[in-house]
């Protein structure tokens, strides 16, 4: 009980015995835990105070998830000890408000979720009702009020919509107004993205991919990227950029969570919790995006998450949940309706149908492949040359695609909406544009391959360009036209052939093919192929529609596409852009066998410090002369016997402490093993809360660091096999990992040296050429010089005609000198440092 | 390259140079893991191979996935190397042989998963249109044929079906029929499970789960229990218990894949590797039984499996996928459709339902705690006093079952059809014995909550029994009737005040409220309540009806539910019963705070082996006198530095080769350690295939056991965390972790361990008393006693009457000499041991 009560108290003197009690060292390990339990756990926790509050992980770096759980591990010890004290000291009266408080502190996590997705609710009804408005005012206006969009200014009427005015009356006229708001929109958010917030161009996905496994990218989700995500997205999609919303939707989701989850003390301390938060928050981005939550948590599970805890799917359950249910209650489209387009087939699949239903899953594999491949070469590009000129891409990419789209029936239209078309059924007066007439099938098939090979080749070059920018809806929008120009095949084979056996399951009268549910199929297909995902496609694409009956069908397809998409390569497109940029993160789909132990791999030349006799100067200057994330602490620089780990920024801070606080001078003796058999030092001053300088009989001055030291970091042995390492890099996530050999250090390994060594072994294996790519690159980039030099004059005049002035002056650099600049995250494994070397 | 190909031929004496040069020591192990990998990965390859001959975990123990992860990438590294080889020898002529073979390899897992999936859609489609034709048969019989069901033998009649007869004209007569065969139903299928396959009984998800988590329990998984439960199950069923066959699907669908399996050689060799495709079977369960292959794979990946990589994933698709199209191509039901009972929803949901939504979901949180607590309560009371007579408690439940419901219309038809006719809305001719009359409305009312609560006790008696049951459906009718009820309630309500403001949502005039909704929601926070999963539950409730308009109402119910749920316990009735029945599970869903050190739970005093100078007879009485799973190899017992880890299994194997083929007597010394730096010994005797006994300079012989032993296991620090160590459990899986203090063995930790410590804290922390409990469950049995004789009587006169005879002696026993018998699996974790004490 005295015990207990003792611990209580934050006082420092108070808490001075255990700390002394701590240094005891004892061959029988249970009876000292057991002895100090209680003293040490409220060491521990004052300790654990503060260094969350120094624990600011530096960009680029991984966080570490064993330290991180053990810290909030001893935070709620510690609290729970506190409360079990209150209640013995008999304080009942201030029982209720101690109450409120400990629930509020055991709910935060949930009202940081409710919070964080009605956030995301009410923004993505924002963002629904804005980019609808923009995608009508391409093609006109609403003469009674400005700001309705075509469906708003024409509610309710039954046919035509006199309010409703085109810009002009002449084609032409018209095709000019479309192209130019599109460019219009396109510079907007380009240039917003350049000025206020790089990180918000592309989809992001890939980089939160690692953000989640642990990597720190400061501002990457930051309020400004989500501010400019939430601004630019509208734009880029209504500029008709071959761009969906459902990647950027996710970023400024997982922006969201991560502004909101800061406000809360629990999360604004422990990276690894907010993992948790912004996992959920991806679950909602992809929920409200295609106004389907479950598919956002299955997307969330499978692609965004490389751990993913049942805790952490119900917080995303429930963050998804929150987040539609208050869309849904903003109801932006009036519609009542979660469901994107509700489509009803009336006829079931005949088992014949398998075969094209083989088609196009083979189609969904190839897409995917193909677009991988040229969308990553055409983004090497970008970074080599276009880095420097982001709005003039952008703004150039938007007038290409709106000149040569708009000529196509299938390619004018918004996306979402040429999907609603393609999925419905002919039955039911769902006709539009003369699509399921008879004597237009070989025209209507031309028109969609047409359409699917010029979005395709849109989607290579548009993806990735420096606006907010996803690759969902186009590749849905694609494998639609697709799947629907082999169901009007499907269609006309079975008209010829009525009688054939093959087709003697339909019907001997009337309609048996619904050429819709190739278009559902093929837009299935084509988003498995592009993002390699599988059971999220099946269930996104049934929340989106409701087509129950095809699930089969649905999952025979997705499953061929995965299948052919494994053998053009592993993972999908965030996976491979991952690689890339080289972010630091350990894919858990990929399985290697490297057959070597882990002490061919780590650092063998590790700088340690030792536990006592390092002079403070002497121990400035290494952390100024190398940049490791930390230093292993070893008894004496020659026994080398293992005493525990030290972060780098704990130990900057540290130092810090003591020269301000304790005036520690150079030459003052660092200590930092407080269980070390060789050192007798006694700590005198008091005050646990910094480190203590102390003066030994010798009269030498000391610094304490021991309390900032983990002292039980993880130690493998050197023969353990590699993959092992990595897995417990994959599953326990530690910033770093031991080698340990009969007590000894004899090495330390980091993610980054598991993943240099993949490289060198995929390298050797797979050895392939870039220079034929670089010269070609080169060729394209004189050809682009010459356009762009033509085009930059044109724009200048068309500038100058909208009174604008010319803003910003175009100058061609060469390509070396333009590395590693613009918005984009230029990030190399190779280049920058961190990591134990 | 020398190297290499002569790591290729497996002879013994080639071999024989690498394993001498393993022998070596050095201190820097990079250089030696270099310059020896090729040979040493050989030597492991083969070392590998003949462990996994030998590795049959022994009953009750658990799995070690680290090291079976380590041998099946060394397997693979080793055919990989031989592969290379071959290559480079040009035999290309043999090429395309090795090809096949080669893509066999690696395809086994996709090969296995086919069969795997098609058997199980088999077997359901036998199930199905068996259990179809005894529950109809308890009702009448087809004239035409006796062999047709209702639906068979009425097929395409419009009005009325001559063919189908009642067994008599008598209502009396027919009740009598209808329990009659209720009771021949159970009594079959309960001397069956008692007889062949005592495995087969209840629903078997809790034992599942743990072995898929890595328990081994031999024969859980077999043949026998297979047959037993694909016979049982539909009589179980037929039978009109309140028992549901979605765990015995399950069940039975693991067992096939365990049983084909094990035809192949990749998986008869790797528990870890096995587990995959059981979780991917446990998906194929539930996908067969709801129709639901999404489902299937969210609920193995919730509820099933603890740890879920991508790859599995992918498994249990594919293995869902082609187990429902199997299913769905023989078409048992002839209705050319997957889902159960699709049901249409004219009209959307409203904001002010919620409300009632709310009542739902705290009724489904509710219903699972009460019935959780209360049917573990009974099945305590079933272990100790009815765990000789299950046959008669089948029976005597089944004819209580069909005596109490058949008065009541939605109690005596099968669970399936009443949930279907409850979830139909009012509209459209779809109604059920005037269910949807207005002047009937208190009546059904009644009848429901009648409904509910007789099916709630009942499930609470019946779950548990010796038949295979499951729980699902059961509490999917329960949830629907109590739905029903609301909806029909707020209906009235809607109706008796149409003009107050909170109806104001509803149209003027027509209905507004489907009370059809309201069962169905009741019936996804039933089944959330119980099972306590949710996004599986969302996602299997869409699949069974395409209610998609319903999502977010269903997310907010089994939300609702789910915290309701969590506040009464945590877990779900699969979870309670492992923590009932005692075995070593350590559940990832539970979040511990112990705040002690690892050394606090370790045990302290480890039986280890020294690495020389040990005799055989002295290693054979360790082994005889204690029954730990293995033992660490240390130095030597007074420097205690640790070298290894070795299996008792594979210890006890080692030792009887050597005996049998060296003829090593009890004098001879053991070698543990072959790069222990004390000892000088040199192997001599060719044969690395075997320990092998040698005779060094003094003539004492050796035997080697050193390729035996595991010579990297996992050790921590011992102040490290127990929670960070209960991580490392769950998440790496091995089967015991050592604890080591500067290179010295300072104790051992398994499972078990952690288990055990935490069942002390949380019994201090809830004390309670199980005496009153007890002694009223005494009570209970005297009066079940008295009844039991006197039903006894009446039984045999039935079985006289029926010309049975009398099969089997009743005696009544004891409760102390029936403790510990029967079909249940009685293995208690403080009973036997394993484990490292």
């Amino acid at each position: 009980m005295n015990r207990q009560s003792s611990s209580r108290s934050i006082s420092h003197s108070q808490s001075r015995p255990s700390y002394l009690r701590r240094r005891t060292t004892s061959a029988s390990w249970a009876e000292q835990a057991q002895s100090s339990e209680a003293t040490t756990a409220h060491t521990d926790a004052v300790i654990n105070e503060e260094i969350a509050e120094i624990k600011r992980y530096e960009d680029f770096t991984t966080i570490d998830w064993v330290q991180d759980a053990a810290r909030e591990s001893l935070r709620r010890k510690a609290k729970r000890k506190e409360a079990a004290t209150f209640l013995e000291r008999g304080e009942g009266g201030k029982g209720w408000r101690r109450k409120v408080w400990e629930s509020y502190d055991a709910g935060q996590a949930w009202i940081v979720v409710t919070l964080v997705g009605a956030a995301i609710g009410v923004n993505a009804a924002f963002l629904n009702i804005v980019t609808e408005w923009l995608s009508d005012v391409k093609l006109g206006y609403c003469s009674t009020a400005f700001y309705l969009n075509e469906n708003f200014c024409c509610w309710g009427a039954e046919n035509g919509c006199p309010e409703w005015k085109r810009w002009s009356n002449f084609w032409l006229a018209n095709y000019i107004v479309y192209i130019s708001f599109a460019a219009l929109f396109a510079f907007t958010s380009a240039i917003l993205v350049k000025s206020f917030a790089p990180y918000a161009a592309g989809s992001g996905i890939s980089e939160i991919k690692c953000i989640i496994a642990g990597f720190v990218m400061k501002g990457f989700l930051g309020a400004w990227t989500l501010v400019i995500k939430s601004i630019g997205l509208p734009l880029a999609i209504a500029s008709g950029l071959s761009v969906g919303k459902e990647g950027p939707s996710v970023h400024y989701a997982v922006c969201t969570g991560n502004v909101i989850s800061r406000f809360f003390d629990k999360y604004r301390r422990n990276a690894a919790k907010t993992r948790e938060i912004l996992s959920a928050c991806a679950a909602a981005g992809v929920g409200v995006a295609f106004g389907s939550p479950i598919g956002g948590v299955l997307f969330s599970l499978e692609e965004m998450s490389n751990y993913f805890p049942l805790k952490t799917m119900w917080r995303s359950y429930f963050c998804a949940l929150i987040a539609t249910a208050v869309l849904a209650a903003m109801n932006p489209f009036r519609t009542g309706q979660l469901v994107m387009f509700q489509v009803k087939y009336d006829r079931s699949w005949h088992f014949f149908e398998i075969l094209f239903y083989l088609v196009i899953g083979v189609f969904g594999g190839l897409y995917g492949a193909f677009v991988i491949k040229w969308n990553l070469r055409v983004q090497a590009f970008r970074k080599r040359y276009l880095s420097t000129y982001p709005v003039y891409e952008a703004v150039f990419l938007a007038v290409i695609t709106a000149i040569i789209c708009y000529p196509n029936m299938f390619l004018r239209i918004d996306m979402t909406e040429s999907m609603e078309i393609l999925f419905l059924e002919c039955e039911g007066g769902h006709d539009y544009d003369e699509l399921c007439e008879r004597k237009n099938r070989w025209h209507m098939i031309f028109s969609l391959a047409l359409a699917t090979i010029v979005r395709t080749l849109l989607v290579i070059i548009s993806y990735g360009c420096k606006v907010p920018a996803g690759i969902f809806v186009p590749s849905m929008a694609i494998g639609a036209s697709f799947g629907r120009m082999v169901g009007i095949i499907v269609q006309h084979l079975h008209e010829s052939f009525p009688k054939s056996t093959f087709f003697a399951a339909c019907g001997p009268d009337g309609p048996c093919i619904t050429p819709g549910t190739y278009a559902f199929l093929g837009a299935a297909a084509a988003l498995s192929g592009i993002m390699h995902i599988t059971v999220s496609v099946v269930v996104i694409m049934f929340e989106l529609t409701g087509a129950l009956t095809y699930i089969l069908p649905t999952m025979i397809v997705v499953g061929v596409t995965k299948a052919i998409g494994e053998r053009f390569g592993k993972g999908g497109i965030a996976d491979r852009s991952i690689w890339f940029n080289g972010y630091p993160f350990l894919d858990n789909k990929e399985e290697h066998t490297f057959g070597v132990p882990v002490s061919q791999v780590m650092i063998s030349r590790v700088i340690s410090l030792p536990a006592t006799g390092l002079e403070l100067r002497a121990l400035e200057r290494i952390i100024k002369e190398n940049d490791v994330q930390g230093y292993p602490i070893v008894e004496t620089p020659q026994s080398k016997i293992l005493l525990g780990y030290i972060g780098r920024t704990e130990l900057r801070y540290a130092i810090e402490r003591a020269k301000r606080d304790q005036m520690a001078t150079g030459h003052a003796q660092c200590v930092f093993s407080s269980t070390s058999e060789s050192q007798t030092l006694r700590a005198t001053t008091p005050g646990s809360s910094i480190p203590s300088v102390t003066f030994d009989s010798m009269s030498v001055p000391t610094v304490d660091f021991s309390r900032f030291i983990d002292p039980t970091p993880l130690t493998v042995h050197p023969r353990l096999s590699l993959e092992t390492v990595m897995e417990l890099f994959k599953k326990m996530g530690p910033r770093v990992i031991l080698i340990e050999y009969r007590g000894r250090l004899t090495g330390l390994v980091t993610v980054k040296d598991c993943l240099k060594y993949q490289f060198k072994v995929e390298a050797q294996e797979n050895p392939h050429q870039d220079n034929g790519i670089n010269e070609r690159q080169e060729k394209v980039w004189s050809v682009i010089r010459r356009i762009t030099m033509w085009a930059d004059e044109r724009l200048d005049r068309v500038r100058e005609m909208m009174g604008l002035g010319r803003r910003q002056e175009i100058r061609l650099v060469s390509p070396t000198s333009v590395r590693g600049e613009g918005g984009g995250v230029e990030w190399e494994l190779q280049d920058r440092g961190g990591g134990g070397s």
